[in-house]
């Protein structure tokens, strides 16, 4: 399983029914919560998302829109009795805000809580495991921002049809090869793995831009990317808002997406001054196929 | 007017439904804010208040739950371009958790932001004008904490009812003889407002004590409150818990509120390990009649 859901994607400040930036994301469900706007625990609350699952929180960059609601998660893991480690991820100055706000209401977590800060203007490795890594994308913005590209890797191995051609294989028997098993068939004829399977990775890729200019040195790290969300706070005809604030309109965000190739485009961080979400869709189609809309709550499987 | 709008009363984490302790207190349009767990600008907007007349801010203590929300409410001003200035009253600590925050994000205000430290122990006046004045009632918790006690002064004069009998006086007479003005009658007679009114000085109290232990010494600086908010996040039967945490039960809130003799007493800052709220009145009337129980969105007329 490899699936996003949106819990906000709205940018500056969440209303009632706007929350600001924070996403989860699903691997084989392993958590891994992506910027933390106020309130993301009531939105992950209504999301029914496990709070107990979430291993690991990617922090963008430190407007509040993106990181607000961190220290309130970090305070209500701490009131459900979370013994299971947490690691942040987020820049610099990030453990200071964090810790300052526990020392001060005397509240120290009882479960470990470890800040990985950021500070590299470069693309780098921050974690990895057996089913997924992560690597920063070094976003534009006017304070130090990174994106985040999730790489999950899937280890099962490729049929060789050539190999399998002729073979009276059941459907259990692709499956049991896929695994890396060896087989033994109806009439008894017995094959090792590699005799009919390849090597193989099969990798997904979804890449996290916000907040962000129209910047194309991000083009090479994005290619081969699977799904890409890429802020989208302005329209074009707030282009010269948008180079000023430092953000992106639909068009750039296509742009980006177009050049680099991706298979598929989901818009978000939008400016609350548009009422009429359908005009970032038609804005970026001019220039890219595959476009989604953010929604809060919505999932997206990658 | 004197009117309190609750926008959340519920303790340690906030869900969907149910908001962290903050609340809106009006005096005569002028708007007091009275703690800020995460969300109450969510709740601000729902409870349609108009954000630019709040002026002050009175924050309890330093946990999460009262005022988690309040860098989030400071960056929404900001963002919405105040130019008002802020007054924040509130523990020694408060101003370095804010200005750390607004520091990393390179987002300081362009209003003006008071830092009004507390660290008395004693009540003592801090703030003061023509129609409130606002001291600080030292509570009982784990952490350094005050609740605090707005008196609402009326300067309108009183009508001399020994004085004005038989005289043919129109509804609008006696506004503008509470008002201080003088008046002339249909028939050409004219009445210097002290031949006709007293001096009155009519007062009005509220008081908010979250969190905290039971506690006598609030007893005397109680007296003669027309409204008391005493927190009651537990039930009797964890009595053993609410000594631990140093919080109160319903009827340790009861036993306050009688022996201050003050006219209502409302409860709040119910632990989510209640569903029945009804219980939480039943146990205070033993010792106290008039009691309401806090809700999100409700407003109280003082």
């Amino acid at each position: 399983m490899f699936e996003l859901t949106i819990l906000g994607c709205h940018s500056a400040t969440p209303t009632e029914n706007k929350h600001t930036s924070s996403q989860i994301l699903d691997v084989n469900g392993n958590l891994f919560l992506i910027d933390c706007g106020e309130g993301t625990q009531m939105q992950l609350r209504k999301a029914k998302v496990r709070f107990t699952r979430i291993k690991h929180i990617f922090i963008s960059h430190l407007h509040g829109d993106h990181f607000f609601g961190l220290i309130g998660l970090i305070s209500t893991f701490r009131l459900l009795g979370r013994s299971t480690p947490l690691n942040i991820y987020g820049p610099k100055g990030i453990k200071q805000i964090i810790t300052l706000q526990l020392k001060m209401s005397n509240s120290w977590t009882d479960y470990a809580l470890n800040f990985h800060e950021l500070s590299s203007l470069k693309s780098e490795l921050i974690y990895e495991d057996d089913s997924i890594s992560v690597s920063t994308l070094p976003l534009d913005h006017r304070i130090y921002t990174n994106g985040f590209l999730f790489t999950s890797k899937t280890n099962k191995r490729k049929i060789n049809s050539h190999a399998t051609k002729g073979l009276d294989l059941e459907p259990f028997h692709y499956s049991q090869l896929q695994e890396g098993c060896d087989i033994e068939l109806a009439d008894g004829t017995f094959f090792e793995n590699q005799e009919l399977t390849l090597d193989s990775v099969t990798e997904k890729k979804y890449a996290y831009c916000s907040d962000t200019a129209y910047n194309e040195d991000l083009i090479l790290l994005l290619k081969g990317v699977d799904l890409l969300y890429h802020e989208a706070t302005f329209l074009e005809r707030h282009a010269d808002l948008a180079k000023k604030t430092k953000h992106s309109t639909a068009l750039q965000a296509a742009k980006i997406a177009a050049a680099a190739d991706v298979k598929a485009l989901l818009l978000g961080h939008f400016s609350s001054r548009y009422s009429e979400k359908l005009d970032f869709l038609k804005e970026a189609s001019k220039v890219f196929e595959t476009i989604f809309l953010s929604e809060d709550l919505k999932t997206f499987s990658i």
